[in-house]
């Protein structure tokens, strides 16, 4: 663990003061903010082998869907390291391994798949090259997944912040921000963009149980730029919209299907509906690597169930008698007709029609 | 502090073997149960003023609108006792004082105005009777309160227990149960009554967040009694919902207004609007002192505000940054078109014809 940020002060590809995910200078690390223990300390994990990686995604030190494709494609920079001494078949062997091992860490959110999926296609390409030569094309690969992602949020950003009112509350959902992303955030991306477009936005934050993402990452990076925030349990959005105090609502997503269906952090769906009742407009922002076409619907995208004690403990206080379950699906899908629009660099599509991005 | 039961093994009057208030047989102590401390300890307080139980009341010691109501008049009994030697002018005085602290601790539920109104009416009938027997008295009538509570929990558990499917998941928010009432429960004591006609009832909790009396409160007395119980977090149900593993939802109330609104804990509102969503029937149980036929609409209900820790501390653990606020209305309130039925110890009504009941 060292303290933040331990990358040169002009390498970050967040292009901010803090990183989910950055690679060293070096090649030869991977610092990953420890988000769990937001908002308390800002700390950095180094990790030197994609395993490491993978370790740290199942287990949510970095969560976000575009942020564990970055860190993806990252832990396989450090497996072209560990494979520097190898044959072609060799490399290419350890490298799908390497992949196996971060797509294994979390099923839901496509963009992790997608990373390793470009980082092998990149493997076969090179596999007969010297080993050093190898190992910094997969880093530069990654670095370009990094600054194609961060481009995508600010350009997104600029494209969903002209639906959002001059004035208004924005409510969201978990956290789909700088922290979930390269840098920037989809979600809160949407909202950094209005706000550069000289619209006067406040933000209601979902805390987002049980991993709470919206009280502890949302809340911390939004106040970090000066931007207002304030934090609500879940259960109150309902209360905000029905006295008329929410404009509109802005998520992410873990998986867009063909059809338009969006895999999302558990409660976007319930808050979708909840937008519908009132005629709220309910939106979506996502990269295009979120975008799923062979996925034909929402019923298709495997839904992650995680630990009942996830639940049931918070720090060190108990919640849940024992003896009693708790539920945990961590993921929940929201159907292309309760979205209003999906913002992705591409553009902004009515949800039926996302396929149609993959000619822009 | 105690450890519990403190009351002689015959004596509660919740007919079980714990109880969220009991007044001492020597009607000179009222025990409360720690309900912040559930499910890790279960633990009485003793409280021998009415200044005491005002505060225990306040800081959520004792919850749940007809158990604060007994409360109350538990503490006017020790108050009674604190003004035996008074005159009737003075016994009036300090009967007034009392009633106005403890209605002062909190303003959502009308069980507390409605319970502190009766032992002032008693007190202007026996002003002017010895000390003891004024005392006494109050003890009689603030056990007879506990008493009718009970028997109208089970009579509403009758009479809602009939509406449940004969096998089937029922969604429940909050804690309606023998720990939000003199014994039984009102949802809860829905939910028993079914199970006694002999269905075949399971229960998701909702946790409710921020202060978890579903997770803590529910689930702890589900537990006990053996009735298959399993928690979520509050932005679960919309999932659940949409999959068809919900019949039913059941929730108490803290006041039902002349045209069937119900104010009720935070969050009911959002669970009666997906209810509908996804034309699954939603109940309110509630004895008939928590109908206020002086309140015409929803509209007309003071809703609580509570403090911005409440929702960011959990134990030690801090889950919004410093310098973020965090919204914390207490209730919502549902409007009666979004209620099938509401049940009371008068038998089941259609929300709009609630005010019918007072003939009954």
């Amino acid at each position: 663990m060292t303290q933040s940020p331990p990358w040169h002060p002009d390498a970050a590809l967040s292009q901010s003061s803090y990183s989910a995910a950055e690679l060293a200078r070096t090649n030869d690390r991977v610092y990953l903010l420890e988000q769990r223990d937001l908002p308390v300390s800002e700390k950095y994990h180094v990790y030197t082998s994609a395993k490491g990686v993978a370790d740290a995604i199942k287990t949510m030190v970095v969560r976000g869907a575009p942020a564990i494709g970055i860190s993806a494609a990252y832990g396989m920079v450090l497996a072209a390291l560990e494979a520097l001494s190898l044959d072609a078949a060799g490399y290419l062997h350890a490298m799908g391994n390497a992949g196996n091992v971060l797509n294994a860490a979390r099923p839901t959110a496509v963009n992790l798949a997608w990373a390793v999926s470009k980082c092998l296609r990149l493997a076969e390409e090179h596999a007969h090259s010297p080993g050093a030569d190898r190992w910094q094309a997969m880093a530069d690969l990654a670095r370009q997944i990094h600054i194609d992602d961060v481009a995508a949020c600010r350009t997104m950003g600029r494209i969903g912040g002209e639906y959002f009112p001059d004035t208004g509350t924005i409510l969201t959902h978990c956290n789909a921000g700088a922290l979930a992303t390269g840098g920037y955030g989809t979600a809160l991306g949407v909202i950094r963009g209005a706000i550069e477009l000289g619209k006067n936005i406040r933000v209601l934050a979902d805390e987002t149980r049980p991993y709470l993402q919206g009280a502890r990452l949302t809340a911390w990076e939004l106040h970090k730029d000066g931007i207002h925030v304030e934090v609500l349990a879940d259960n109150m959005a309902g209360f905000y919209m029905a006295r008329g105090e929410i404009s509109a609502v802005v998520v992410g997503a873990d998986r867009i299907a063909k059809n338009g269906d969006v895999a999302n952090k558990i409660g976007t769906y319930s808050v979708a509906c909840l937008a519908r009742m009132h005629n709220i407009p309910f939106y979506v922002a996502a990269p295009w690597s979120t975008v799923d076409l062979n996925t034909p619907d929402g019923s298709k995208i495997p839904i992650e169930e995680r630990s009942r004690d996830e639940v049931a403990k918070v720090g060190g206080a108990v919640l849940i008698p024992d003896g009693v379950g708790a539920r945990h699906p961590a993921f929940d899908v929201t159907p292309a007709a309760l979205i209003t629009k999906i913002f992705t660099e591409r553009g902004a599509f009515d949800p039926a029609e996302i396929a149609s991005g993959a000619a822009a």
